[in-house]
């Protein structure tokens, strides 16, 4: 058995803090970057955990973002707020906006914090979360590569495009749903190719169009989006909300500024955030009890919520800290080592 | 073959507005319900056509809608606007609230159109495709009957819960797409069961919640979300935020309410406004030239862009009118005769 070592949350966060500055990230930029990759960890999110971070210093060394860019939040004094990310990591720009997209939701009832030119790789549920808990519900959308083929069509056009939504909720954890407008996960095939497993039928096609199972021929050619032509449909609205209507990059338009899918995409994101008080104000009823009259019977049913394994993981990770394997900890000494390592 | 009769679509608008009235539907109430049952029909979307009127008349004898009610526009000054339906039908309370959402929505880039207590029996294209027309994005969703259930539940209590999006273009339509979020819809449960036909898989679930191909223990058990818990947590966002958010009926309330699913529902409706001029204005790029990029690729591949079928039968309609069957056409001549044909 591997020998394993366990830190607590905050020491992990320091230590991957101190490796980004290794690599020249500045310290609030470091500190951002740091907080959502070992959120991940702890939340038992391996897919963003401690996994990205080599990709987020890849990009770095390639000179293709920023780690030491100050957010600049611009304020077009109606209900859209934006944040200028500078070709600098997502995480820091939504810090640098949120608190603004509180104040103008509970003004003015809803609110579109819109970050421009970032590095975009953490999951979404960081940013709904943190809005549910300021008693907030909220959207959030961003582009990613062009891997994904429109239903009925035949080649890559829409990235994996991940949705998230949030509710805000009394007890102790607010109804956080992320996923990928996409059936699978690109690491998904990958992995499959790694094992030599066909893949399920509907995931992907080949590069004439065909219909697949094979992952080597998935990647040559066309994920497929969830849900056929509704999915489908929702990944187009992801790509022209928080893509075209930003004036920011769609999926394919990533994918060529990067030069190929090997580093993380750079694009916008769009999080529109609504006060459920001020919602529901003139009916006299009390949006957040309604809510648990649904949820809770989602629950009795024995249906389970979405997040809730996500936030038991995470009680046991800030109990009793964060196990990482010899080759988890192995990787975190040679990326101290800075840009050489890579 | 059934002789048929060809009305031009504002000949046909005109006879229903006038049955409407022999109901007891004040002109304004007359005239927007009309305008939808006949889009409806006009577009080739039959199960929102005239086949819709029987329901909503009978809803009003019922004594369960109002014919009459005048909405009621109420602006909180923010970014959110209401529409007192007053247990109304929803086309005239769109029509009410539509001019003060395209302003507002101008003036601060994002807007919200509260519908409270309304009959909802419309597409809603229409409200997605009238935005469009004035160069807005947006996304309309509301409540239904609890008919389906959560993904791994095993009991109805989700509606058929649609979600709309529009996005405007240059050429003669929009892009708007419209769907339910369950797999299918209730009729085509109805359809198999009179057809003596199975369902396909994955539609449904029996009363004890275990899958089912029989259309009568679908019916009497739980119809599914589309795109499994992807689906279901879009299903479970329309719930919250046009149902418990607005202090207006979930599905299950609108159940209960009407004390079955016989009559149409009634609950509110939220649609939610962008303007993409205001989004894109600091990016320097045209979002709408963006928008055609993605959506001439979709087409380029042979994708279908949803709704054009529907744009191209409402050419041929506009050109040559709407022919009607000689069971419609009785139908119509049945309705006439006013409350005691019902």
């Amino acid at each position: 058995m591997e020998p394993l070592t366990t830190l607590s949350v905050e020491a992990l966060e320091t230590r991957v803090t101190g490796i980004l500055q290794t690599h020249g990230f500045s310290a609030p930029n470091a500190q951002a970057v740091a907080h959502v990759i070992v959120a991940g960890e702890r939340d038992g999110c391996k897919s963003h955990g401690l996994y990205r971070l080599e990709g987020v210093l890849k990009v770095l060394k390639a000179g293709k973002a920023s780690g030491v860019s100050i957010p600049v939040v611009h304020d077009t004094s109606g209900a859209i707020l934006e944040v200028d990310a500078g070709g600098g990591y997502a995480p820091a720009s939504f810090v640098a906006g949120k608190e603004a997209l509180v104040q103008r939701t509970r003004e003015l009832g809803l609110a579109a914090l819109v970050i421009r030119d970032c590095l975009h790789f953490s999951a979404l549920w960081h940013d709904v979360e943190a809005l549910a808990e300021e008693g907030l519900a909220s959207l959030s959308m961003c582009p990613s590569y062009a891997f994904v083929a429109p239903s009925g069509g035949t080649k890559p056009l829409f990235g994996t495009n991940p949705f998230a939504f949030g509710w805000p909720r009394r007890g102790p954890h607010p109804y956080v749903v992320d996923f990928a407008t996409s059936v699978a996960a690109r690491g998904e095939i990958e992995l499959h190719r790694r094992a030599g497993k066909p893949l399920p039928e509907g995931w992907a096609i080949d590069a004439q169009g065909n219909p697949t199972t094979d992952p080597q021929a998935a990647l040559e050619g066309a994920m497929l989006p969830f849900g056929g032509h509704k999915g489908s449909a929702i990944a187009t609205m992801i790509e022209l909300m928080a893509g075209a209507m930003l004036g920011e990059f769609m999926s394919r338009e990533a994918l060529d500024f990067m030069g190929g899918g090997d580093l993380l995409p750079r694009h916008g994101a769009l999080v529109l955030a609504f006060d459920p008080a001020r919602f529901a104000a003139r009916s006299g009823r009390d949006p957040l009890a309604e809510g648990e009259t649904l949820l809770t019977a989602i629950e009795d049913q024995g249906a389970r919520l979405p997040s809730q394994r996500r936030f038991a993981t995470r009680a046991g990770a800030l109990a009793r800290g964060i196990t990482l394997s010899e080759a988890e900890w192995a990787m975190l000494g040679r990326l101290g080592q800075g840009p050489s390592a890579l």
